[in-house]
């Protein structure tokens, strides 16, 4: 079945909105994405027809709740390629994945003086928690940096492991340049040294077909609001082996199978990383959301990004007061650019909004990266599943509005 | 404005539904609340409408999602009674705002040998962070008892406390007796020893006027889903002068100001402890929950709760078989049951669900309160601001009928 985007956007009711009077072009999926009309139904009918509290009642709302939410454990695996649902920890995003990897397992495994080796490209959400552990701990941040194109070579990384090196933390595709990281020759090669890697699945996730077994990879966290699902959604894939290291991060209710005055029993993995009433709907949503992406599927979707990456990339190539950070080859459809002469992103993306093309502005939590690239500030258009080519040239209109206004 | 039920009932769609053939007569409302339609019509509209990332655009969407979810803050503090909107954390519920506290706060400031006071009536979410602490830290716990009504006395509680205690963490109601704490005067006592106090606001809130100020605590975390809010989403209340004295907890987006491959700077409090993309939606549907609330008032909902509770105790009181555990006099309405003879609580749940009764049975993630009851296991009937004196009579006749099956 080919890839029919006129299909898809129908099925995104915020997609014919219309802002400042323009037909909404919305390019900053990166940010977020839209949710599909089954997203939002799903949503709508878990309020309206089937809440409960979830694993705590032995009603009918609760079993039902119950086993639409655990439902989405193994649907979460299907789509990651992990052979075990009890791989999967449920939880409200990324940020809270790393979080829990960072207090659960390497508060847990590190001492002062380990090494944690991070691509200069890293989202502030895969830095910030090995920050804590430099200060809390002594850990020592090792970084990477990535070449002129923007590319991360493996071998580099590879360079940078030491005898103190426990884990490499990288992301599979830059939510600033759109670089593609060959994620599985690091994954391998750090295995076989016994190190632990993480691969931030946030952008690569949205844009890729994805198999965390293949990867190699220890954690792979997953944010349900990038990948078409509600807010505060998510998940992290973690190998048996590694959950078997890890305490607990979050403490309360459900990951708990005994608590005395004196001791507690933990409950076993995954509910052991899962405390306090979980986000039963939007993880319903998001299970939604996954179905929906498998269903097109995601081979479908990146060749339909891929075409509208090239045919924007050949747009812009075109306009010679434009800079783009980010030229790899294999690139995601994440243009970040700037103009030439005075005109600040922030000022950019007010203009483009006038003319209905969302983009975003900023450092796009990537300050390492930003300081690499000797910037403060970028615009953003980053493409998704429903985004088009005549999309394209309405961004290119409204940027050479811009130049323009600015020049 | 004299607090209509029938009304109210009308403005919750699940209420009018049936469950095995019977009318829902939802008593599990102290696990989680149902929703009225103008929090799921929010919902809809915020993922169907209004969509977008916060914080971080500038374009038209995102604007509008921002403006709507740092509303909610000021809503937090206006229904908790906070003057100063820059003291409420928004999460994703208790548990987590617990952990925050543990691992912010008290991770920080506490020591070995340290002492934190708990009632032995504490839900998990109150006890395990603590665990942690005296797993890692050393910290020590000291429990205080409640009396054979269930009731708190805050003597006691002030009694437990020593030159080591640097915490005391107690509940305003408990979600198994229903027993409600006087939590001002313990509050007002530490404060002048300079112990620091968390208020477990999780069902407290939801049935009675709070003035957080006039409390006096240090931290109240609540958690939205039980205040008739979308799951996955909550806040905590943090004093300020302790939030100056905390680490952030999760690292990430939003909650920083720079970072560099040396160094972070991290944002403001509040922002500080809230790292990534947030709940947007559900805090947004949160927001519309709390003013829900607020314009029926706290005041005429724990009125009517306690006509109710008046009715189910006489009408409870008369099931010489039956076991009600809390009765003290000021007690919410939350029943805790046990039926004289072998009927275990999940059968008895079972059959009231046959009924269209939901309760819930187990431990209600209260494991040291069960020991000290001497019980594994309990049913509970929790009322909510939709239930009626004749939902009363539909859970007597169910359990009559238990009594007759099992007897």
């Amino acid at each position: 079945m080919p890839f029919d985007v006129a299909a898809v956007r129908a099925d995104f009711p915020i997609l014919s909105r219309e802002v400042n009077g323009k037909p909404l072009v919305y390019l900053d999926s990166g940010a977020s994405a839209q949710k599909p009309q089954v997203v939002i139904d799903a949503v709508t009918r878990a309020y309206g027809e089937e809440y409960a509290n979830v694993h705590r009642g032995l009603h009918h709302l609760s079993n039902l709740a119950t086993e639409k939410y655990e439902g989405v454990r193994a649907t979460i695996a299907r789509f990651l390629g992990a052979s075990d649902e009890n791989t999967i920890v449920l939880n409200s995003g990324t940020t809270e994945g790393i979080n829990m990897v960072a207090y659960g397992w390497a508060m847990e495994n590190l001492r002062a003086g380990d090494e944690i080796v991070l691509s200069v490209m890293e989202h502030h959400a895969n830095i910030v928690p090995w920050h804590f552990l430099r200060e809390r701990m002594g850990v020592k941040l090792v970084w990477v940096d990535v070449d002129a194109r923007g590319d991360l070579d493996p071998q580099r990384v590879l360079d940078a492991v030491t005898e103190r090196t426990k884990l490499i933390a990288v992301t599979q595709l830059s939510n600033v340049l759109g670089t593609v990281v060959d994620v599985k020759t690091i994954c391998h090669a750090a295995r076989e040294k016994g190190i632990a890697t993480l691969v931030d699945g946030s952008q690569g996730a949205v844009h890729m077909p994805v198999d965390v077994e293949d990867i190699g990879c220890d954690f792979y966290p997953i944010t349900g609001h990038k990948l078409y699902g509600p807010s505060g959604s998510g998940a992290i894939y973690v190998r048996a082996e590694r959950m078997a290291e890890m305490r607990p991060f979050m403490g309360g209710g459900d990951m708990i199978r005994e608590v005395h005055k004196d001791r507690v029993i933990y409950n076993a993995p995954p509910m052991m990383f899962e405390a306090g009433t979980p986000g039963i709907v939007q993880t319903i949503g998001f299970g939604v959301a996954l179905e929906y992406l498998m269903g097109l599927g995601m081979e479908n979707i990146a060749a339909h990004e891929r075409a509208v990456r090239d045919y924007a990339r050949d747009r812009l190539d075109g306009l010679n007061w434009l800079n783009v950070q980010g030229t790899s080859a294999t690139k995601a459809a994440i243009f970040s650019f700037t103009l030439e002469g005075a005109a600040h992103a922030h000022d950019i993306s007010t203009v483009l909004d006038k003319k209905g093309v969302a983009v975003r502005a900023g450092q796009h939590c990537t300050g390492p990266l930003m300081t690499h690239l000797g910037l403060t500030a970028t615009c953003r258009a980053s493409f998704a599943m429903y985004n088009t080519t005549e999309e394209v040239d309405a961004l290119i209109e409204a940027l050479e509005l811009c130049h323009k206004l600015f020049a």
